[in-house]
């Protein structure tokens, strides 16, 4: 199995259309848990032979979630961490250096460089110069495949499956990026039925729609989440961005149209699962926390098996 | 020794009423910084058999010396570090998450929590919902118990007992928390007599000295500062806090009022001390450094091995 | 080779007038290379009988390139981390601590302490309270002085020599802290000739000129680039920083008056090189990036060695 030949850059979630590696990373993940939670250093170890190796976070808008997340899985693999929280204050940018000159300067002082940044493409431009594995933490509206990754990883953990899903996606269609890579990666599994639930002015974009017609993919875009709240194996629940409306009249009037409460909780299988990226705010009520269909927080937690593996198979 | 069963989440100053523990936490203070002197690694160590535990410390407001704190004693324990400067601009927060949701995900990440808030009470929910202990540094007026641990350490270890003394706690004693923490462990102790200088507008609150009234520690409001130089085997100072006066004015009266100099030394017994939680302004001026009995950068070296000894005891 | 009696603190370019310890810092710079490409862990780490040893970072104003080169080459070494970003707002100085304080507050917490301040001279007053040794990382317009040593690495290694040098210093020389370090070390070697291109308003300040007068080494002020790209072993390029210019007119007039293009390139010795302490702007265009000449990012790789070096001098 040669791990390091399969990833090297990691910047679109379309690297993982390829169901076999998908399984690999979902199995490394596993292991990292395993070794994780059993102590098991040793099996953790990104390398015994050679120094440790050095994780540069390289920031340009806030993500302290995702950063922690990438910081932590390098440390549990027995490596290093150098970081910026806020590029833009990067004292070079402020004077005007540019990205590629930024990637090019980091990469000296690191083995892997981490990228979040605000403006879409930004990943690929880095990777084009970057000597080092460059991996998208996100980039605008654009892409953010570790995201990706650990969505599938935890359908897969907590289903048992990503084949055969009737999958409701409730909530920002439009503006909310895990949702779009979340439907292209299903698109890639068998027997899959999407349903887009979402206030009218914050639909699926068009160009995902497309893509699943073309692929063939079932889906149909509705407004009434109780109709399919019985029939869903899976609610995935997306924030309301209150950044992304101009008139907050807009915004207070669709943040509350779809709330996950007990009264949904009551309708869904018991074998569902309701899964939500976090942070959330009102969409899913406090009250549906303590029901184990309620699968947010252990998301969360595979984020970081999830990016061990990562980094694993990056690293070698 | 069943050190892990003593503490888990470390959040206020009254888990320390059992003087037996008190004791024991001292011990191991002095333990870790013979060992980390000597460099005897071993000694230190955390855990030689599972991975390298990971702080995270969680600052919803700066306080860079107790993170700096806190972070090198995990790092000398062989542990490992990952951090938030600034919580408030952690990208969730300000997208509207709660405490409790932050703090959930973030257990994920981290075997422990170091929690600094702005609002009181903060860590007590926090441990309610958190899987791994969280430590208290510091909620908003309330509580901060790691520096209430290390000033009875320093005068365990500068004055050679915590019974039978005389104390002149100075300055701002309304909203300075660690007075008021000190208070009351200093109240567990035998044969302690306490003077509370200030003046009139900032003395200690109702509340604790109703609690040294129920307990029968003999104490005295005063405002002389030179009337108990002489007696006292310790002079506690405190910073008057620009930041709590509305009116300029009456900060810079109060300000000077109780400035410990070479005059005030001159009065002093020999084998007395100064201890200071720092940073000092004015209130104890620079000339006094050199003296053997000002104690208060050697107060601030002890935070090391106290938080390595409670750092040890709660990870085991 | 007693290597720790030769540095303690690191303060000032005069440090390195003896010429054998910078050939020392040189080749323990390449041996660090050598070992960390090669994985020789062993060979890098500081020391494996005692603790990891720990870097504070202590930034007073942002550097993040500086920064990461500092923690990149401590982590390499095997040493440890603790971080301040942004010190001036950290806690303590907005109450009011002064830099001696806060240098004797960090020193209880670090092994060694990076300092970066906006105020020249600062390192200096650190060093004389400091238990532990203090690194300048630039204080204000005064020193910077692992810049200066990495500069002149890079010179060895681009050029072979440090002798019998024709060198360019291009740009903004009155507010460039590097090319005041540069010139002062450059004027320790033989046969060296040094022409100085810039504009009236930014020239070489006058001490610098004076000091190279008395130590007769050859100069030039020139404002012509092109009558001098042909003789040159070396083009050391600086950024017109438009931070110092009041009036925005000047700094755009002045910022574009020597842009090393293809065409000055093309007038350069095959041998020759160009070299620049990064972030650039457009003073270097970046058709030349390609060109074997342009060493700037290999001059910044470099930075890691030398710091590499330097802490292993220091901490022993």
């Amino acid at each position: 199995m040669k791990l390091n030949s399969k990833i090297h850059h990691l910047i679109e979630v379309k690297q993982f259309k390829d169901r076999e590696l998908l399984e690999e990373i979902f199995s490394l993940a596993r292991e990292m848990e395993v070794a994780d939670k059993g102590g098991e250093y040793g099996k953790l170890a990104l390398s015994q032979t050679s120094r440790r190796k050095i994780l540069a976070t390289l920031f340009y808008e806030p993500s302290t979630r995702t950063r922690l997340s990438f910081e932590s899985a390098m440390l549990r693999l027995g490596g290093e961490v150098i970081s910026t929280e806020d590029a833009p204050s990067f004292s070079s940018v402020t004077k005007g250096e540019s990205l590629v000159d930024t990637i090019r300067v980091t990469s000296s002082y690191a083995d892997v460089i981490v990228l979040r940044h605000y403006e879409e493409g930004s990943s690929k431009i880095a990777a084009e110069v970057s000597p080092v594995p460059i991996i998208n933490a996100g980039d605008g509206t654009g892409q953010h495949p570790t995201q990706a990754l650990l969505d599938m990883y935890t359908i897969q953990k907590e289903l048992g499956r990503t084949d055969n899903l009737e999958v409701g996606l409730v909530g920002d269609l439009l503006y909310g990026r895990t949702v779009h890579s979340l439907a292209y990666l299903l698109a890639q599994q068998k027997g899959i039925k999407l349903y887009f639930v979402s206030p009218g002015e914050i639909k699926m974009p068009r160009d995902v729609i497309h893509y699943l017609e073309e692929q063939k993919v079932a889906f149909e875009e509705i407004t009434d989440l109780k109709g399919i709240a019985s029939r869903v194996d899976l609610l995935y629940v997306t924030r309301i961005q209150k950044e992304r409306f101009r008139n907050i009249k807009d915004y207070n009037r669709m943040k509350r149209v779809y709330v996950i409460n007990n009264e949904i909780l009551s309708l869904m299988k018991k074998e569902a699962r309701i899964m939500h990226p976090l942070p959330r705010v009102d969409e899913i009520a406090v009250e549906v926390d303590k029901d184990p269909r309620a699968a947010y927080f252990r998301q969360a937690a595979n984020g970081l098996y999830v990016r061990m593996a990562l980094l694993k198979m990056i690293l070698g």
